[in-house]
């Protein structure tokens, strides 16, 4: 083929800077609430959580903030990731579209994490902070803040999900080889784990719960903060290296898309991909169509409240409005682990209420099945979560082709599947099953969410 | 730090020949002979099996041969591999030491396999093959056959040794994710399967009795060649392209290596980077030091004898001369599955013989011990076949701080570990073990050699 398959920035060429939404927002998003006061909470309210740099990050408007030079220098070893055409892809489809991914999967861990695993971990580190807690689902996260703590030498203690911890031993592993303690969530080692397993000594395990676990050992230990993977704003600002490299390549592509694609859970490898796009689009450039893909078993963009709620189930972080299922929702055990979330990050679900984004839903066999054509098409084999990015982008693709349209068509691959095999084998063999959330737990779990004043 | 964490080369500098290390030699490797006459093995005499352009490679006297551009192509979806700088593991390890590694686990398979099994498919569809089997131990060739053949509309059948198709589910997934059917060894479809079941229904397997498997389908069916990942002067051929690159990008470097060290199994990825090194040598240029590290259960070239032998168990196919512990030695059931091979590839062999390499053994618990520490300071978890590459970078590393000499050190990181986490966590629980050779059944294989008049 005439046109080159990937599209390689040099290290020179790796951003400088995170690029901040915040500073280019029509209306800023709504405040984070104490749960108490119901008032907007201030940098001493997160103080025992984070270290105060990222907490000015998260509340930062400035446009650009610099990422320092250490985590740069750790970025190098995979970044800049690479961009894909898709060409296979295309001719597979019968497409006139043309069909980008940039592909994050080859970070040390497999997945987006460690952009913003890598920061925190040094940011803690820079404040002397020797101890950190966090939780996982699949454990994408969990694991890219151990490579992150053993580089810069913090111990990591993972709440991870009890299902997941059972069912996916091999991520364990890879946390435990970077050196980091994985604690099965709901745990004894907290009052929130406790509380829980009194009821149910058997509970599975959620990521609000973990989130609580591991809130709680944070807050109640002076010499530990906690980090989290997604949802909120300093996160998500660590992502839009994605974005930022991805515009520079399409330069060198010569190309420019017309339709963005992610996939959503918390929201931070959407934000890392979407966020500089949509700020060029609010600065005065190109309108592109954004596209956030969720599943159906676990749709808080498509189906949930724009309300304000807790982070986590033990009811311990802020109130932020959002994309809510309710804290208290249980979505079915689908594969992709890292979607299972009641909430859709602030800014995510700020930017959909403005009309910025889109948002759809798939069920997981039609992921799976196009998971399974891409990696016959282009090699790689999706996470379960990529997978319904992949499905996003086909279903955009075979748009085009019925209206006739060579529209460019970006995604992001935001890691790949080799830790989730075992889900791939109960596709292949029949046993994979759409679960549908149970409504009458939604509507529960909406019923009961905080009542907060307009 | 102010020198460079990565070294990537521009599609358009991959290179566009592999490199014959047979065009080279000082004197050849000795002829390949026919089991039956004892008479060296003629082309026609390996076309059941290959297609005629493979078999024109292995006994090519060519010092380049092109790299068909459709192979290329492909190729582009992972290479150029990157080559790093271990800047955190020498810091580590304290050695005035420069640690150069060139990554072959960014493949979509994740190790060096494809870069034989793409061509290997090609040139197979483009003598109108449809269907190819081979062998597989650990998995890491078949899943590369698997990928490739759906590349290119080719059906794959795998014989997976029993004990890991068992052990090892998720690199069977993977295969089947890439359309490929993946047997377990012996089986109950071949000659050699049956008469091996007979005797012991519950055997678990061995290489040289999954290569008579998939040896004895396509040597009995004319729609069907087979295809084998290491081993045979084509298939070492083909990985050269590692090598090439790793000239150029220490050039890029502005580096020179005086170490270069591979893991050994049938020698295909040692052979890949060492092989353009060794030819520059033999051509007049700078002497290295080239260092094959073996595991010390399965040590070929530093215990088995230099002498005719089959490549299988089965004794289907041709003599080759190498060092081997016998057709029938079973070597113990080690984590590093991709190295549990008998023989060496003639090739490398020869080039011991000749004093060019050396080679040294390891037991697996050392080995894993440096993957680890491999992995908290560079992010990137070894195979634990790269491990014995790891760990022999480390000892010359760790040789020139005591010797106080700035040496560079280049290594071939020849796949990730992701899908033996297994392995890992054997290691962390402290069951793994050291499993020694039986002394006795090796003189036995020794003594059971075929009898070849010199």
């Amino acid at each position: 083929m005439s046109t080159p398959t990937k599209f390689l920035l040099d290290e020179s060429k790796m951003p400088t800077h995170w690029y901040n939404i915040q500073a280019d927002l029509p209306k800023p998003a709504p405040a984070v609430l104490h749960p108490g006061t119901l008032q907007p909470v201030g940098p001493d309210d997160l103080a025992p959580l984070f270290p105060m740099e990222l907490i000015l990050q998260e509340v930062s408007t400035e446009r650009e903030i610099p990422i320092p030079e250490p985590v740069r220098e750790v970025f190098r070893l995979w970044r800049p990731s690479p961009l894909f055409r898709a060409h296979r892809l295309e001719k597979l489809l019968g497409t006139p579209a043309k069909i980008y991914y940039k592909y994050e999967g080859v970070s040390p861990a497999g997945s987006h994490k460690p952009n913003t695993a890598v920061p925190q971990a040094w940011y803690n580190a820079q404040a002397g902070i020797k101890k950190l807690t966090t939780e996982t689902g699949a454990g994408q996260w969990g694991s890219s803040l151990a490579f992150a703590g053993a580089l810069f030498g913090i111990d990591v203690t993972v709440f991870q999900v009890r299902v997941s911890y059972d069912q996916k031993p091999y991520r364990r592993a890879l946390m435990e080889t970077y050196g980091a303690r994985c604690i099965a969530s709901p745990s004894n080692e907290t009052n929130s784990g406790r509380a829980i397993l009194e009821k149910n000594p058997n509970h599975p395990g959620s990521l609000g719960i973990a989130i609580s676990e591991a809130v709680e050992i944070a807050a109640t230990h002076d010499d530990t903060k906690y980090a989290l993977g997604s949802v909120l704003n300093h996160v998500l600002m660590h992502q839009t290296i994605i974005g930022q490299e991805a515009i520079a390549q399409l330069e060198m592509a010569g190309d420019d898309p017309d339709v963005i694609v992610g996939c959503t859970g918390g929201g931070s490898n959407f934000a890392g991909i979407a966020f500089p796009f949509i700020g060029q689009q609010l600065r005065g450039g190109k309108k592109r169509r954004i596209v956030a893909v969720e599943p159906a078993a676990c749709p808080s963009l498509t189906r949930g409240k724009y309300a304000y709620d807790f982070g986590d189930t033990g009811h311990l972080t802020p109130l932020t409005k959002m994309h809510t299922l309710g804290s208290t929702f249980t979505p079915p055990g689908f594969h992709a682990g890292g979607l299972r979330y009641h909430g859709m990050a602030p800014l995510v679900s700020h930017l959909k209420e403005l009309g910025l984004i889109e948002a759809v839903a798939y069920h997981q066999t039609q992921c799976f099945q196009a998971g399974v054509s891409f990696a016959r098409a282009e090699g790689i084999v999706p996470a379960p979560e990529a997978n319904h990015a992949v499905l996003g982008a086909i279903e955009e693709a075979m748009r085009c082709k019925r209206e006739g349209k060579a529209e460019t068509i970006l995604f992001n691959l935001c890691g790949h599947g080799h830790f989730d095999m075992s889900a791939y084998i109960s596709y292949a063999s029949g046993q994979l099953v759409d679960q549908p959330y149970d409504e009458s737990e939604l509507a529960m779990a909406l019923a009961g969410l905080p009542s907060v004043p307009a």
